[in-house]
């Protein structure tokens, strides 16, 4: 019965913060040291080193910091709106940047190595989740942060806005978890399934970061840590539905 | 405007609903054509035409019925809750079963053929999705169908039954991909790169695959598209209150 009182979800809340960011962090640590333990480090010089940015951005920018970006509205929820608003595009912009070094490292190596691009299934999910994440920035910029669409229209883009997010999220856990894949066989293929060292962090990072989307996930779709609706947003709603039901607005 | 209308608000769900059942099947299809044509068949004799049944008992069980078991609950909002909630459990029990043959499938070829079980990401993924599927089930069945507990632990676990019935949908296609992805590698890695058409063809598999989840996915999160509440759910809602709140209930 306690688990219900508002306390001891609040508590829980925390609990699911706390373990999601600590899930966050081990997976950005892991691939770090998958990639400069076990793959030789870091470099910018078109060598498979330069390739090794790009799991490290993917999951610090894609996954990590995205989902951090989406998660200030929960953690947030009672700062002003303008506040958290400016918090989630700033880490979102942080997060494209990361994403696109890692983005051009990918590209940049296979150039230098002549590997043909955009082939496989994982670069074919990983294309439409970096154009759906660039489109899904500028349009939050323009509906939300610089706002010049009318009110109504912001109230109707905002629902899409909230589940493209969240599918953004799974679209990137998941192509990371193709990457993953695909970097074992192509390089432990022959050890791969006698349970070597390599084969079992990169595993054991793949779970990590299924457990990442499931907590997000949880915290985001969760009714009870929605933010509460302020005035502002109160005055919206009002806004629109006068609008749509063919009145004028009381408020401009 | 006419957008936001309950007519052209049911108008869109109903094409939705068409979409995912259009690229619900194709995917079934593509892997029957994917496993049928360019990969020998199927058998059950322990060769790797048995193999052959692992992806498409799995996109037929664990994707294609298990999202269109938990659509049931919004393609018929005005029957009867118990009525719906017996096709639910109806087409899970189909899903479980098809999925059951897909998983004994591939754990008697690789003992046929000698190769390790449990090494690979999307075997860890897909075991923790296959248990996950079977508690959720026997919950579900425990819960739901033949309520053993009382209301307010039934009311209590609903959103988590809701939540993990989406994530398993979620994993079921992630974990696919990974398979798909495996596949290819293991059969046409020299050729994957030059765009064959069974790359081509098991990639676009992959890409039907994630829209038939954002789309399911879609039509489960959208709020206009739930069912609305009932007298019987209403009254579990009063009593689960009156419970928490510490009162008695006006209901038995």
């Amino acid at each position: 019965m306690e688990d219900s009182s508002p306390r001891s979800g609040r508590s829980t809340f925390v609990w699911l913060v706390g373990a999601s960011q600590l899930v966050g962090l081990a997976s950005v640590v892991l691939t770090g040291v998958w990639m400069g333990h076990y793959r030789g480090g870091f470099a910018w010089d078109g060598s498979p080193q330069e390739f090794n940015l790009h799991p490290l951005c993917m999951v610090l920018g894609l996954v990590f910091l995205q989902g951090d970006a989406i998660l200030v509205y929960r953690i947030f929820r009672s700062e002003s709106k303008r506040n958290v608003k400016m918090l989630h595009g700033i880490i979102h912009f942080l997060a494209l940047v990361i994403s696109i070094v890692g983005f051009v490292a990918v590209f940049d190596f296979h150039r230098a190595a002549k590997i043909p691009d955009m082939y496989s299934l994982h670069s074919w999910c990983g294309m439409a989740t970096m154009i759906l994440f660039c489109v899904q920035w500028v349009m939050g910029l323009v509906f939300f942060l610089f706002p010049v669409a009318s009110s109504w229209i912001r109230a109707l883009y905002l629902p899409i806005h909230v589940f493209c997010g969240l599918v953004l999220l799974v679209m990137a856990v998941g192509t990371s978890l193709l990457g993953i894949t695909e970097k074992l066989l192509f390089s432990i293929m022959p050890t791969y399934s006698k349970f070597v060292p390599e084969g079992v962090l990169a595993n054991t990072l793949g779970i990590l970061l299924v457990v990442f989307g499931v907590l997000l996930g949880y915290l985001i779709t969760r009714e009870e840590y929605r933010r509460p609706p302020n005035p502002e947003e109160e005055a919206l709603s009002v806004h629109f539905k006068t609008l749509t039901e063919g009145g004028s607005p009381s408020t401009p």
